[in-house]
């Protein structure tokens, strides 16, 4: 259960095994079923969440009823309503399990509090976070600078295990690409 | 020169005279003149700037001509091409003066030196960066959720300082709005 998320953290911090014990003792085990909710809007955010096993999506549901997917994450990723999570807010988003789902939770002031104890997690998050941030700024930039077939092709490189995993018309809400514009392009690509 | 950067720091992390005096010795004075710029695309990025005094716009100039505002910045503020910073790759954005403007400079390898012997400064980082994440998702949701009269007045209330010193049509272009819309949108309100 924890061997992959041992590795996930050691791949950038060095960690003792006191500390890797301490780590995994605040980590909560969460299992979701396909199509269950983890996070519903208004909702308290506690805790981020890294996937273990499964595949999860995370969408912004408009007054129209449209649903906009900001996020998807399978293994070894990190899902959650980040807003809601770092600035203590009640959720916007909805996440839901697209997969059977197990999940790590790390609870927010538990985290705090870890971070006084052992501080090299400062740098473990701050290197994620600035990941995070550079992989939205650099959507944001793509989708001013590239044709959707760039972006859909992008998005096929980068993220091969989700779109094996996720059905197209989730791919093309994700890129903001209406499903028979992806469907078009995907028949002319293969 | 230095109180204003030792008092943002400060704000987040507690530092000795000698702490401050080493981060002090790191930093690098550049001034800009208005119409100047700061970054052009292809150049290396090896800095990231905190602003001093002035006022400066980071932007992408798509295949068309047509400018895109990512970001505005001024006193107490950070900006740079931050993918091109974090990501040691060239520049895709203009970072340009919109007034003459004193930056401070820090330098990626020697921020890498700092974060070694002075590990706090992994904590100071991981909270900028959060808070830069979690303002850039809340963009993007705003962009879903809320008119272009809503998000004008978020814009005027998260951002009053800008709000005062850039011109109409530079926040225009930020929020995505036509020019022409934002001044009407401007004579309904005032």
């Amino acid at each position: 259960m924890y061997k992959e998320i041992l590795k996930h953290v050691t791949s950038k911090i060095e960690l003792t095994e006191d500390e890797q014990l301490e780590f995994i003792g605040i980590l909560s085990e969460q299992r979701i079923a396909k199509r269950q909710f983890l996070i519903e809007p208004g909702q308290t955010v506690d805790c981020e969440y890294y996937v273990v096993k499964g595949c999860l999506k995370a969408y912004y549901l408009d007054e129209g009823g449209n649903k906009h997917i900001i996020q998807f994450a399978v293994e070894d990723w990190w899902i959650s309503d980040f807003e809601a999570f770092f600035g203590n807010l009640p959720a916007q988003l909805y996440v839901e399990a697209i997969e059977d789902s197990v999940l790590l939770g790390i609870n927010r002031d538990t985290l705090e509090t870890l971070y006084k104890r052992i501080s090299k997690f400062e740098r473990f998050f701050r290197i994620k976070t600035t990941n995070a941030f550079v992989a939205l700024r650099g959507r944001i930039l793509s989708s001013l600078q590239k044709s959707n077939k760039e972006r859909y092709l992008e998005f096929c490189q980068t993220y091969p295990e989700i779109e094996k995993r996720v059905p197209n018309y989730h791919i093309a809400n994700y890129l903001g690409i209406k499903p028979e514009s992806l469907s078009r392009l995907r028949k002319e690509m293969f």
